[in-house]
């Protein structure tokens, strides 16, 4: 298990966490740039586990919010990052002692290595998802009852915010049009907690838990990248129910940026015979069908990964054309409780479909 | 020259501050009673002049933003604008030692009396416009280089924002979508001054001009009330030249509300002949002609009086059929030069008119 993240596992991290970013989260390549070069600059960043955090600890999420579409083009740098921190520093007088990821993907699982390498700081071993969610309150630390507020925004013109807004979806309604004002996307600080709270309130162990499925994407062998894939997943406790649902090529994607975010559909169409896949997605895939049948739904995984290496392509950068399969897993366990689902099931997105278990979709239908 | 605002001389303020806010800033008679209230519980605030505010002094603005329309069904509490003053006030870490107006006109100049009051602070003698305007960057602070951010926001909810913005149209951009999400009408604080500050940003004795252009048209006597009004302008140093543009029945109210403002056109008709005046406005009126001649341009005042009783008629509450008068006069010096002209010009209205003072528009062309 990663104790740290340094030059030479950062690009597993990448690819660990765009698969668990499911679609969402920004390109983790653009990340991975900025983490190469913080590295490089301040040193290696030591992982701390939820249990060696001390209770007085305070805890400080770095990370990006906007629309994926937009992270193509607006690189981000560590001193906006430090901007919407400290900003929430100097508010609460209460100096970081760690930082952590609201969310492993992309951009938001890179961003917190660059900054807490430029801060010299241990980076928490765990997130506030366990995957990549489209809106503030969808967190593990909302279901334990820790609020977002007061949360920061920084743009890249020096202009910050700070926000208190007595519930995480007042949070989300208040800073989703100044992210659209900003630019669609910029740096955030949020959820500020005590090492006690980020016990409570964090999913535990996600960055070493990505290190690994990219390392084991990333490592050549007998066995084909996605079948390196879903066995890496098949032996982590949260992602255990892994499944290949469905191969083919993308034929049509339909794509909107609007209001700071990215949302769409997209259909692929298999190679032989006419087996249809349809995916829906709002930055992160949210459900998929195969002919008509549900296969995953929110909070569980869907990621669409290029056959050949087996690498996550997030929302925005999918295209007409790609060869991909569509892989699905299931969410950790503190994201599936009744209340967990109050917050980030599939009612949560406008989607109809009740929360059904990846496993009972895929082998109880089957 | 008023000395104190008290339960004898508030209604001369409301009246006064009413025209004074040319059209905008809300209802004064919804902030009056709010004043009232203040008052008879806290007694009477004390009127500072600039002259007599210490350079340490920390004076802080205490106002409404949003759209008057909303205003008059969701009314505002000094609880909600103490949220906004004490998140700054913390923020900077300088508790306040006077409060201000940002804008003479409605409730923004009631606001500030009835927080004073509770506070126990004096009342600067003095505005940030001399008359209001729709925009935060529209003060003459502005002109004068004096920043409008860290700015602050409050709800009545309990959700809070502090904006820290590289220009005052910079915050206005980032306020104004928040003000929307949080219900088109809350409180806020901006502009924060020490008191040297306060002397070269604030436009001086406009507290004290309102009351006494409210108490000549409230005073019964052998003159009209729309005459006294003309008169009591012309005695003052900033309105001096005062004319009544225009006599009529309204026939046509175009409005709108949207995006935080209320925005529309109101077309005036001669009681006897067809002779017709234009009226266009943003929260405030901002330019009117008489049968197509130009006959006064912001940042030239233009209230629209009721005929009899001489009292302002703010522009969301226009209604077809009313008989009214316009009064023009001239804006304050401050608002009058070249680097205020840029902030506070027509062109910064979207107005394709040159400024021309009102005098050579009433005189030179009549």
């Amino acid at each position: 298990m990663a104790t740290e993240i340094n030059l030479d596992n950062i690009e597993d991290l990448a690819v660990g966490s765009a698969f668990l970013g499911t679609g969402g989260g920004g390109d983790p390549y653009l990340g991975s740039l900025l983490c190469r070069e913080a590295i490089a600059k301040y040193g290696p960043v030591r992982l701390v586990s939820l249990d060696d955090l001390k209770d007085e600890d305070s805890v400080y999420v770095a990370a990006a919010i906007g629309a994926p579409t937009v992270m193509i083009e607006k690189l981000f740098s560590v001193e906006d990052q430090h901007h919407a921190v400290s900003l929430l520093e100097r508010y609460l007088d209460r100096p970081a002692t760690a930082i952590t990821s609201a969310e492993i993907g992309g951009c938001n699982s890179m961003m917190p290595v660059a900054y807490a390498a430029m801060r010299g700081l241990p980076l928490v071993d765990g997130d506030g998802m366990g995957r990549a969610f489209p809106e503030l309150q969808m967190t593990s630390m909302n279901v334990a009852g820790i609020a977002c507020a007061p949360m920061t925004l920084a743009d890249e013109h020096g202009n910050s915010l700070l926000i208190q807004a007595n519930s995480g979806k007042k949070a989300e309604l208040l800073a989703r049009p100044v992210v659209a004002e900003m630019g669609a996307s910029i740096c955030m600080s949020c959820y500020p907690m005590t090492g006690a709270e980020a016990r409570r309130g964090l999913v535990r162990d996600t960055i070493s838990a990505a290190v690994a499925i990219g390392e084991a994407v990333r490592t050549r062998g007998d066995l084909s990248a996605i079948d390196r894939l879903v066995g890496a997943l098949r032996q982590h406790a949260y992602y255990a129910d892994a499944y290949r649902i469905f191969d083919g090529k993308i034929t049509e994607i339909e794509r909107t940026t609007q209001s700071g975010w990215v949302t769409g559909k997209c259909t692929i169409a298999a190679a032989l015979g006419k087996r249809e896949a349809q995916l829906t997605f709002k930055n992160e895939n949210l459900v998929v069908y195969v002919d008509g049948v549900l296969r995953c739904v929110v909070p569980d995984l869907i990621t669409v990964v290029d056959q050949e290496t087996g690498q996550a392509i997030p929302t925005e950068r999918l295209a007409y054309g790609q060869r991909v399969s569509v892989i699905g897993c299931s969410a950790p366990a503190p994201l599936k409780t009744p209340a967990a689902l109050e917050v980030v099931g599939p009612a949560c997105f406008g989607l109809s479909e009740a929360y059904t278990p990846i496993r009972a979709l895929m082998e109880g239908k089957e």
